[in-house]
């Protein structure tokens, strides 16, 4: 049976015991509300590590004001039982007050990286990530921990600080999964109408269309991007805040697809008050 | 015999194998250099662990421009033996570019306390010292670190930053060594000329002279501070950077001594280019 933990030090006596013990743990953070993504992400923790702990804690520091964190779905119930059922072992399920003391003060922050593409929409959104990833690091001490390509930025800045800060945690990232019309399981797709639910997948199908444009020989990120943006605003009502060709690893835009390098097209769009996001990434081999 | 080591790979291999042995590490960050101060740090470290881990690495990321980052003094041999003799186990030994990458973007900053003080004369100072130790801490993996009380505020904000990102590790202070004149033991009292060394303990003067003021019943802080403002100036060459009366944890300026509550009093002066920081730490007891 899943044991729920939620306080931070019966989770970090645990986990060094756990630890101490010659058992690897493997940690998915997320912020609940469990889908189809989030229990790939649990079954290849499952698949690369003894022990599974899930992480279930929606993140006051990674939201602006205005943004939805008050919304944003919580069951902790239904998680607790779709997280056991994919092989979790350990649910950490903190309150807020547990995991930020009123007076705390201490951020983990990574530059540049969190300054392009979602962090110019969302102000301070990376930095609440990186914090809360490296104290639940701190609490969880998981020798691999499992993240979704989804949120393809949170990746990068992620392996950074890792890196930077010597982080003994293996990063391993998890294709999308999506609904069968295409379009991101995301626990925010709950929020779209009927309509815009219809009109969703055309995020989807614009990725697929910039990778076709590219199979075909396309090279110049502005036609691309350009294209890209006809076929959301044509085919839907959302509004694009971005659209964008990428390094995979310095995130910087790209004016044509190089070869032999990492690249990320990725976008986000509101429909009504419901921002979603989506990406693909991919390196066009080299020509022999 | 002791064990250098230079490089992070190995460090935190090393440190992992002896934590999980259920063996405890105790760990001491220097910029080396080391004298009595710190070998008292490395003795206490000895007392309360079974493997000590001193670290010599002077952290370019805690100097700014135009401080003494390259006079900085460096004699690792030296230091080796000297760690040795005090009770180390392994000195970890790294270069910088081991340490830091070229793009490196990652730092772990406190908030507000790192604003005052020493904070307000070296900008960027303290970001520098919480990164390296939060990067020091995940390399060795102690389960104490040792610090001086020398440099009061790092200890503050250490604390902190243990505190607000869950890292597992007790932060443990020695007592301020000092030489039969008074002054606190420092690494840069090598930098003063003959005359600069004669004056330097006064410094060390205006504490006791403050303490005395206290125990005589004096509560006022900017009579206190100006008393030892006009010891300092009246009996040396130094300019004083600050002299402050401070609560202990949260360091906001007092203007009166309380009872009950840590009062942290410190001072930073130059003797020419050299800058010398010295304090004490204590609560008045409530009156019963």
């Amino acid at each position: 049976m899943v044991e729920v933990i939620h306080d931070i030090f019966s989770m970090q006596q645990q986990a060094e015991r756990i630890r101490r013990s010659g058992t690897t743990i493997g940690l998915v953070p997320t912020m609940g509300s469990l889908h189809e993504g989030h229990l790939s992400l649990i079954r290849r923790a499952r698949n690369q590590s003894d022990v599974v702990i899930t992480t279930v804690f929606v993140n006051p520091t990674q939201f602006a004001p205005g943004e939805d964190f008050e919304a944003y779905p919580r069951n902790l119930e239904r998680d607790v039982t779709l997280a056991h059922d994919a092989g979790t072992d350990y649910v950490f399920a903190p309150a807020s007050g547990e995991v930020y003391c009123q007076d705390h003060l201490t951020y983990v922050t990574v530059d540049q990286l969190t300054s392009v593409l979602e962090g110019k929409f969302r102000p301070n959104h990376f930095r609440g990530v990186t914090t809360v990833v490296a104290k639940l690091f701190n609490v969880t001490r998981p020798h691999i921990a499992v993240f979704g390509q989804k949120d393809a930025q949170q990746v990068v800045v992620i392996r950074r600080m890792v890196r930077d800060l010597n982080i003994d945690v293996e990063i391993v990232v998890v294709p999308i999964v999506r609904e069968p019309d295409g379009l991101a399981m995301s626990s925010r797709n709950v929020y779209l109408t009927d309509e815009q639910r219809r009109e969703a997948p055309v995020l989807f199908h614009s990725l697929g269309q910039a990778q076709t444009d590219i199979v075909n020989g396309e090279r110049s990120c502005g036609v691309i991007i350009r294209r890209m943006r006809e076929l959301i605003t044509s085919r839907s009502s959302a509004e694009i805040d971005y659209c964008s060709a990428a390094h995979g690893e310095s995130l910087e835009e790209l004016n044509s697809i190089p070869s032999g390098k990492p690249v990320l097209i990725s976008l986000a769009a509101r429909f009504g008050t419901t921002r979603l996001i989506d990406n693909i990434q991919f390196t066009v081999e080299k020509e022999t």
